[in-house]
């Protein structure tokens, strides 16, 4: 793509489109807050923006994004930044559109269960809002305190609740879009079943904001499920841990959480977060499982089944948390992980996806990749899905290890995942850093038609351009 | 698109490839079983085509479309021809590729719960199948004894469990597809999240069969629920019966069947079955709502919150069935009421959908429309989904009412559908039937970005060609 730089008269236009105050830029008043706007979770990275802007509606980022298309200039949409694969990240430059003052819900309709927000409310901020009328929005993925719900469409995120309740794309119903020529749409119909043309709602979640910039969404909503049981099941061997939870569904058990940390992830986010927890030396894994429903004595029988499958299994005592805070210290020490290895190291975090009964299998080749190329992994995640977050340590590798030695190892295991029925990305998206190795996943026939629909909406390739392919 | 007649050579080339006895024509010597492939269940319409190939697998399947791109050969690919908008109708002629041979469910997979099936495989059969081994696969449409999985993802196949369960978009990880090009792919992964690249599976499910072939599908399963309740409630007013709907759901009671029938339908269907069923006079319209799940005293629990939220309408006294085979009959008549208005009258069929709570204003609407244009309609449909399916009958209109005048009332329905924030096709699909109303549910832009879509993966058009816009 060729691309044109950003003139004088563009800010110009822009400063008139969003009032100067919202025009970010290196020289401005507020150069530090424009900085952020380089980067995101992933890893170390920074690119510059030319400008950051911060519009307050569709219109006006329809306004901004038709002058950017005429002018063929990039445009990377923003939300919380919090993305873990580089999608935010303004890699060709140009406009940096942030949806942060997108941030109403601007209806939570309790006759249909459904709530139309912004893309910039922030997902734990839209549960709780949902949640004191009595209904529930499953999809929380680790930085629900805040990402932002457009994020979540973009990346198809999902968190430890999928397992039961499905991902983002699944109480989706229909969504406003700036298109990259400036149109705004509507993909859908605010209706549980479209058999209306083409699914657009589904093409643009997941699309990682190449396709447009989300502007206004309508979710499902269900009835809250008003009990909860957890249990913490400590393991002498990782992969009867990983054959355990694929043992539990053929049971008929449908957990609303089904966690595996390695014992080096649970141990790392109790450290980082202070929590005193004292692990037999022999527990090498432990599965975090979560019972919901209406009705307490029902949860009570699904655990007692839970309880007669797990006594297959070489297991400790299982810890089983009765009080809130109990329940949710659990929680909190598995939704650190990330947290507690971005803190104690520099890491590379692969989002691994398989069919769950396949975990043992990914598992041990995770292990046996890093002891031929000689580093260590922390692995944890959606067990229930199959979805497991492998974070590669920096540990003493050299430069030119972190930097380039990877490359191979990486690929080996995206061709296991591959191999294995699964693929390279189960929430995380593509974005920049999984790019090279988009090729194991996506046949080229496949890519050139993802490039194809890429053109009809975005004939000049402004929109979030150099992610996905 | 520019067509080019079916050549001689062509034929002996797909006589090559399927061998002679799977080619059907006009003047070969299964003629009457070659005209069964010019209609399906849609309304009265027949369009005949050149030739009719049954191939046996993806590979002659792409062999044929390869030889069909090349010379610019209408293709019209053909499930069991249950459909009800004439997706299926080779409106430019040409070929006609049917799937009945590829009826191979290939794997149950109750490691994973997952199946893998060929896209000939009928529904129920498949149900029952995956039943055996505990599983379950709730989408069922009516016409579950015939149609094929293969057609159900082409049109988004509904049914009665989608309430609770979803539809088929929902239970599909990943289709194996013949493009428009010949050239076969798999469109992502066997696994329950995947973040990478645009979701071309969900594009390829509901695009009626304009994007490609499919030739085999993986679903997800889930376990089966061994317990039901079934009841029948009658009330004394329509609107009252749609507007009990939204409360139950308000309640946080999800049941696993919703579904409206109004007098004439439940009447005409029992009639059609030859079941004995005395109707109160005061009667107007039933509601027959299921619960399911694992454990029948807690079914009779949810049993009891849901009479709570029923006493409160107008109704009579609730039918609750309680052997297998009332149960069955329940659901039978039900599920007959389509073809006792077929069989009764012709009709015309909408299959409109809105948000569930505007279900009484849509009710209200559609008697008011037929008041003002003269006509009967009966409806019935999956009221927890928001989904009427609205029979227009015949009766004594004229020819010019039937084939020209119904237009205008038409679309006043479908733009109060829209206007309620519906669309017009829940679970049908646009096909050919509906094609003149895609502009009141979609706007030109978005009409754009399909085309476009359609363009990049079928650059001569071939494939299915009149369908949708």
């Amino acid at each position: 793509m060729n691309f044109q730089p950003l003139t004088p008269e563009l800010v110009a236009a822009f400063e008139q489109i969003v009032g100067q105050h919202h025009v970010l830029t290196a020289q401005g008043v507020e150069a530090d807050v424009y900085a952020d706007y380089g980067r995101d979770h992933t890893e170390d990275l920074h690119y510059a923006p030319d400008v950051v802007l911060r519009p307050a509606n569709a219109e006006e980022i329809s306004q901004i994004v038709r002058l950017c298309h005429e002018h063929h200039v990039p445009v990377t949409p923003r939300g919380a930044g919090t993305g873990l694969s580089g999608g935010a990240l303004p890699v060709h430059n140009g406009v940096v559109i942030s949806t942060e003052r997108l941030n109403k819900i601007i209806e939570i309709d309790e006759r249909n269960l459904q709530a139309t927000v912004e893309p910039g409310v922030i997902n734990q901020v839209f549960q709780e809002a949902v949640q004191a009328k009595g209904l529930f929005y499953p999809p929380d993925p680790a930085s629900k305190g805040s990402c932002f719900l457009g994020g979540n469409l973009s990346e198809s995120s999902g968190g430890p609740k999928a397992v039961k309740y499905g991902v983002t794309k699944d109480y989706v119903l229909n969504v406003q879009v700036v298109l990259p020529t400036g149109d705004i749409i509507w993909t859908g119909a605010n209706v549980l079943k479209n058999a209306t043309g083409y699914n657009l709602t589904q093409l643009m979640i997941g699309s990682e904001g190449t396709l447009g910039i989300i502007t206004r969404i309508v979710f499902r909503l269900i009835p809250y499920p008003q009990q909860n049981i957890v249990l913490l099941v400590p393991f002498r061997n990782e992969e009867q841990a990983a054959a355990a939870v694929s043992e539990i569904f053929r049971q008929g058990i449908v957990p609303s959480g089904m966690e595996f940390m390695e014992r080096e992830a649970i141990e790392w986010s109790s450290r980082y977060l202070n929590i005193p927890l004292t692990l037999p030396e022999d527990i090498l894994a432990h599965l975090l499982i979560e019972l919901d429903g209406q009705d307490l004595d029902q949860l009570y029988k699904e655990a007692e089944n839970l309880y007669g499958v797990l006594e297959k299994y070489d297991i400790g005592e299982i810890l089983l948390a009765d009080t809130v805070a109990q329940k949710e210290e659990l929680w909190k020490i598995r939704r650190n992980v990330g947290n507690s290895v971005r803190y104690n190291s520099v890491y590379k975090e692969e989002d691994t996806v398989v069919p769950r009964a396949e975990l043992p299998k990914l598992l041990k080749g995770v292990k046996e990749i890093g002891r031929r190329y000689g580093f260590n992994s922390v692995c944890y995640g959606h067990a229930g899905d199959g979805n497991l977050h492998i974070n590669i340590i920096r540990g003493n590798l050299s430069d030119e290890m972190w930097n380039h030695g990877l490359r191979e190892p990486i690929k080996e295991l995206f061709r296991l995942c591959v191999s294995l029925g699964g693929t390279i990305s189960g929430e995380h998206g593509i974005g920049l850093v999984q790019k090279p190795y988009i090729g194991i996943a996506i046949g080229e026939v496949q890519l050139e038609l993802m490039r194809g629909i890429k053109r009809v909406f975005d004939p000049h390739g402004i929109m979030n351009p150099g992610k996905i392919f």
